[in-house]
Formats: C-alpha cells, sequence, structure tokens
C-alpha cells in the first residue's frame, strides 16, 4: 500500500470477502484506506465500505467528496446507504443525496432517514420483493429478474393486495417448485410474522430469534408493505446489545474496545471509577463518624469488606435476574405483588443461610463474643435484604425510563449498596453493643 | 385443557405459531401440556416439542413412550431430533431410534450424535440440497422436488464434485432466473465459507455474523460436506452465550430465571454468595491482624471500603475488555506484549488520577496528615495496578483452560481482588506509618 501499487492492490484482493479486506483497512491509517477504496471496483468498495469498523468508516466518510460518496451509496441497498449518511451532518446529507444517480434509491433513502434509530424504520431496506395476490408464477418471476440486482438476499416473496396491504408469503421454493401458470393466491402462506415501523430493534431480535425467521416485513400503521429487515442486521443488533449490556455491567462508558488507543481507554473507564471513589470516600466520612464507637470495639473494622461484598454480590446477581427477564420479555409474566413475594423469600432464605454461617464462624473460630456475633450475623441479614430489594427495583425503573437496565448491575449501584450496608452495620452495632 | 376437551383445543390451535404454542404449554403442568402435545397433528406436534423451554421439554421427554417419539423424531430435521434424543439416556435413545421409520433418518441421527455438544457437527442438520457440477438447472430442480417436504429452508444449493467434496454454492434465485438446461458449474459461485465439523459453536456464530450469512456448509477433514448450519440455531447460541456471560459476571450459577421457583433460585444463588463470604471471612482476619496498629490509626478503617470497592470496579472493567476481545476474535490481534504495556499505561494513568484526587481529598478536605494521605493515595495507585493485571490476566488463562473467561468478571476474583487490595493497603500503612 504504501508504494501506491495500484495493480498489485487489485490482484491481491480479487476473489477476497469483503469483510476481510474491511478487516485488512480498519489496521490502516485513514489516507491509506481510503486509496485503497478508490482504487478497488466501485460496487465491491461499496461492500467495503459498509464493512468498516465504525471509527475508521466515520474518517473515510467525512474525507470522500460527495459525488464520490453517492457513486458508492449508489451500489448499496438502502438500510445500508442511510447507516453510512447518518454519520454525515445534515447539510452534507442533502448534498450526497443529491448526487445519487438512481431516483428511485434517493427516495428510499429519504424515506428511511425520517425514522427513528433503533426503530424497525430505521433497520430496514426499501429492497424486496412483493408479489400481487393476482399475479401468477411467471409473472412473479419476471419481478424477480427485474429486482435482481437491487434485491441481494430474497428468501421469501410478500404477497399484497391492491391497496399494497400485507397478506403473506411465498417461499423461493414454491415459486420453483410450481406450475408456471400458477395464482400467487393459491399457493402463499397467510401465516406471517410482521413488525410496525416503530418497533424496537431488540424487541425484533427477539421476534426473530423466537420464531426462526431469517428476514421480518415492516408495515405502517395502514397493514401497508414498507420494508424489510433481515437477519444479518439482528445478529449485529444482539451482538451490540450484548456488549453495551457488558459494559454497563462493568461500568464502561462509550463503545470501546481493547485495540482502542491508551487515551481513549482512559477516558472510557475513568468516569465510573470515579464515581466509586466519591462512593467510597463518602463511606470514609460515614465510618469517620463512628470512630469514637470503633476505637472501643476494634472488631468491628475487620467485618467491614464482608458487609460491603456480600451486599454488592447479591444486589449484583437480583438486577442481572431482572435484567435477563425484562430482555426475554416473556408473555407470561408473573404479577409485580407476586415477584416481590418471591424475591424477598429467595433474599430472606439466602441472608438466613449467610447470616448464620457467619454468626458461627464470629463466635465460635475467631472467639468473639456472643453479642458481636450477633452484630455481624443480623447486619448480613439485613443488607441481603435491603440489597436484593435495590438489585431488582432499580433495573425496572431504569428500564420505564429508557435507559438500559443492565446500568443496575454496574458500578453505580453497587456503590450505593456499599453505602447502604455501611449505615446498616454501624446502626445495628450502635444500637446492640450501646455505643 | 381441564376438561381434556379435544375438538376444543385443536379448534383453538389451529393456525397458531408453533412458538405460541410451545410458550403456552410451558405454564401447563407435565401432564396437561402432554395432553395437548398428544391431540395436536403429529407434525406440529413435533414443531412444538422443539420450541418448548428447557425444562418442560425434559419432563415430556422421559414420559413420552419410544414409538410416540419416534413418530414425531420422523417430523423434525435431523439435527432437532438430536436435541431431544440428547435429553435421554443412552439405552432409551437407542430403543427410540430404533423405532423411527426412515432408514435415512436414523441413520443421519445417529450420526450426529457421535459429534461433541457444541461442535459445528452437534449443530449441524443433515438434511440441505446439494447438486453436482455437472448436472443442469432441471437436474437440480428435481432434486428440491425430492427433498422439498424435508428441507424447511433452502436458501442456497451446495455444489459438490463427483467426490462429493465442497465446491461452492448457487442461490435460489439464480436457479429461478437462468433457463432449464444451464450447467451448474456455469451459474455456481466459488467464494464459499465453509466451518469444519470441530468447530466451536460460538466461533462460528461470529463468522456468521461477521459475513452476514444466513447458513454455512459444514465440511470434514477430507472437504467433503457432510452438513449445514442455519442461522436460527446460531441466534439461539449467541442468546444463550449473552446470558452464560451475564450469569458468569453476575455469581449466579445453573441457567435460571426469573420465573424458577424459590428453591431452585436459592440454591443458584448461594454457592457465589457463600465464596465471597469465605472471602469476607478471610478478609476479617486479615484486617483483625492489624487490630493494634489499627487502634493507634482508627483512621484508617474508614478507607477499607474505597480500597476494595475501587480493586473490583478496575478488575471487573479490564476483564470484561479481554472477555470482549476474547469473543470477537479479531484476526489482527496485538501481540501479549504490546497488550500487557498498553494494560499497564492504562492503569497507571487510572491511578495517578484516582490516588491524586484522593489524596487532595484526604488532605485537604477531610483534614487529615499529609502522611495518611500518602498512604491512602499509593495504596490506591497499587490496588488500581494490581487489580488491572489481575482482571486482565484471568480471563486469559480461565480461556486457555476452556473455561468461559466471563467469569473472571464475577465474584470469585472480585473477592480475590479485594483480599489483596486489603494486604496492600494494610501493607503501606504499616511501611510508612511506622506501625
Amino acid at each position: 500500500v504504501e508504494a501506491q501499487d495500484v495493480s498489485g492492490i487489485s490482484e491481491s484482493i480479487e476473489g477476497a470477502n469483503e469483510a476481510d479486506v474491511a478487516a485488512l483497512l480498519d489496521e490502516l491509517d485513514m489516507e491509506e484506506a481510503l486509496f485503497v477504496l478508490r482504487v478497488l471496483e466501485r460496487e465491491f468498495a461499496a461492500d467495503v465500505l459498509i464493512e468498516l469498523d465504525e471509527e475508521p468508516q466515520f474518517k473515510v466518510v467525512q474525507e470522500m467528496e460527495s459525488a464520490e460518496l453517492a457513486a458508492l451509496l449508489d451500489h448499496m441497498e438502502s438500510d445500508d446507504a442511510v447507516d453510512i449518511l447518518n454519520q454525515l451532518v445534515v447539510k452534507d446529507r442533502e448534498e450526497v443525496i443529491s448526487h445519487i444517480q438512481e431516483k428511485e434509491k434517493s427516495g428510499y433513502i429519504q424515506e428511511l432517514l425520517r425514522y427513528e434509530e433503533g426503530s424497525a424504520g430505521s433497520l430496514m431496506a426499501k429492497e424486496f420483493i412483493k408479489a400481487n395476490l393476482n399475479w401468477t408464477v411467471v409473472q412473479t418471476i419476471e419481478e424477480i429478474r427485474r429486482q435482481a440486482e437491487n434485491v441481494e438476499k430474497i428468501y421469501s416473496i410478500y404477497v399484497v393486495d391492491n391497496k399494497e396491504s400485507l397478506l403473506g408469503r411465498v417461499a423461493l421454493k414454491k415459486i420453483i417448485l410450481s406450475s408456471a401458470d400458477t395464482k400467487v393466491k393459491d399457493i402463499y402462506e397467510e401465516d406471517l410474522i410482521s413488525v410496525p415501523t416503530y418497533m424496537d430493534e431488540e424487541e425484533i431480535a427477539e421476534i426473530m430469534r423466537r420464531y426462526d425467521l431469517e428476514a421480518v416485513p415492516v408495515v405502517n400503521a395502514k397493514n401497508k408493505l414498507v420494508g424489510r429487515i433481515t437477519v444479518d442486521d439482528v445478529l449485529d443488533v444482539m451482538r451490540e446489545q450484548a456488549e453495551e449490556d457488558m459494559q454497563a455491567m462493568s461500568g464502561i462508558s462509550d463503545d470501546v474496545e481493547e485495540s482502542d488507543s491508551v487515551f481513549r481507554l482512559t477516558k472510557a473507564r475513568l468516569p465510573w471509577l470515579f464515581i466509586g471513589i466519591v462512593g467510597g470516600l463518602l463511606g470514609a466520612k460515614l465510618i469517620g463518624g463512628y470512630n469514637a464507637g470503633l476505637s472501643k470495639y476494634i472488631q468491628l473494622a475487620s467485618f467491614i469488606p464482608l458487609i460491603t461484598a456480600t451486599g454488592g454480590n447479591v444486589g449484583i446477581q437480583s438486577s442481572s435476574l431482572v435484567v435477563q427477564s425484562l430482555a426475554a420479555k416473556s408473555v407470561f409474566a408473573e404479577s409485580l405483588g407476586r415477584r416481590f413475594a418471591k424475591v424477598l423469600m429467595v433474599a430472606m432464605l439466602n441472608g438466613l443461610v449467610l447470616g448464620l454461617v457467619v454468626f458461627g464462624t464470629v463466635v465460635f473460630i475467631y472467639n468473639n463474643e456472643v453479642k458481636f456475633g450477633i452484630v455481624v450475623g443480623l447486619a448480613l441479614f439485613c443488607v441481603v435484604l435491603l440489597a436484593s430489594f435495590m438489585g431488582t427495583v432499580t433495573p425496572i425503573v431504569l428500564d420505564k425510563f429508557g435507559v438500559n437496565p443492565a446500568m443496575a448491575s454496574g458500578p453505580f449501584i453497587t456503590t450505593a449498596n456499599d453505602l447502604l450496608g455501611l449505615a446498616v452495620y454501624f446502626f445495628v452495632a450502635m444500637m446492640l453493643l450501646n455505643l
């Protein structure tokens, strides 16, 4: 690449998969990547551009001329073109769209740009095959031929009536196996799952997983067929969701990867660590308030980590269970009351077992007074109850406000639980030990 | 259902989707579910059985007669049949297989049962369409017609030579658009991604996501085409993987859900909580050893939660980043040395910022001695370094030993980090404060 050996590049790349070429370009700097993209055949360059990582893609897109970018968009399906355009400011976006040759495609793109990010409308492509109820198989094959270049993967043909309302689908297999003059209405299946344009992408992913779909049609409020979402987009949604959850749980802001720069990694990690530090400093203030009592009963200090760690562990377990059942969106959810009753039961059982074990160890193995064993055991029991409650309520509340509920398993809540646990521990100690 | 109203059930279920019916049966007890399955048409009952949740499916499968179960397996693709059979003990398995009518299917099933769980071999189905290189389009369509009932979803036709070696694929779209006497060898694509039988399911999921595949052919060591994996199976793998990771991070053993029984939930949660308790008790022992020093310098106790919490947060962040990059299996991984250098840099930066903030707060806001501020700030710096190192190394080591690396973000490592942090904190304090 450095020598800018044009024929060398195109030769070595010929026949390679676009995803592999993109992975290669991700490692180059922006000028080099741009140079390679310009050398490649346009249709292939368009495929490679789609597959680039977020950061290099953003940089390349910013740098390209409007006409040049538009020429690549001409070779993309509408949903991919929109993903690229969304990286430009509105003014540049209009400029690029005005350079797109195919009027049908620029119309599609303008329609898709209007949908909210993360909705079915923003995820769908306008390219798909539809057939009228009254067509014959031959007419349908003609339509497939006409659209063959625009629609890369067909799967099913969607069947609509004269008002463009979605009625059902015909598998490609059936088209092949039916005689030429068979009517579409005699071979189509009515049992069809579709999603509305406003549905959230995670819900769509769950529907496609549950019903084993490779593609799902999107309809507007009048049941008019307006687009199609394919499973490859949903695989990306699921992967992103899993990464987001893990980052929320581990307290990393931003979408960073291990391969990012030291500066970017530090910036993504510091904010949540900082919140932990503030929590720790507040905890220090709280414990400092009991210094007199602590001096009289120095063993109290020893069990601070036991209390805070257990609170943290219980809280994370509880919230993770809730996050999971929120993600699965189970149809037959138990009532809120029954769920809380169950959470309480589990917490009491866990708290009782752990509290007794700790009481026993503190008194019989560590040879402390019985009274002190009761303090630690009882405080632990209370902390388990409280942390279970917090861990259950927080993700539900976050979800209601549209925040990723996995945050509840992250450092913010853990920090809050630490403080709560400390307060309970010292309160119980002061009461029972008369400090 | 209670009234066992046969015609009522079949009527109300007619036309419903198998996944919805399965979700309904999941809520019934085993006898009721079994009753409904027996009332349904066999082909539909087979689809519903596949879609049942793990627990009800297991119970129903155990209860069915061998011949009855075999009759349902006759209507399943081989991979689904194997999933069902894997729930039986070997003896019952043989018995059921002997009742399967189609000899081809029972042969398929016996072959698939030999592959290790979680490998491509165990995930693939034997039902797919293949065409010889020298066939014409008409011959290929004949093959599709012959197999139409066995292969529910076709996507592509795989092209093999006379030795059954995989050469490429033809999209169904191309079959429709080509004339009847076109040879397969003139229209097939050679650029084809396949996976070996021994490849791990998570790696397959990542390949299918990366290359946007709806199905991938499986080959044996001699490149002979032996099966096909479809994307619906991979969606389940991804969902399971995300759930497993979250459970590993939150310290829940077993595959439990919020809707499980109180007893099951408690059993799944107690073991990790117990490990946390053991860690906490060891920590108490460790701190107890410094009681004399603590009495002289009571402020030391106040900052215990700050130290342990920060160690925990840093460790989880580090391990989550590693877990992510292990999952993505990036092709252009940086060298281990460079990665550690970067981890060290990020840790030093984070540690420096946090250490200084804490030093400042302890000295200027909480009005402690400068010497004591240095103790807390320096201990914090060391803990950040250590926790980063532990958080980076542990998932790599776990992965090497075939354990889910997400465990490294779970309670076991957090507990270990707590102890390590406490040891560092008291060591620094004893040195600098001459206690």
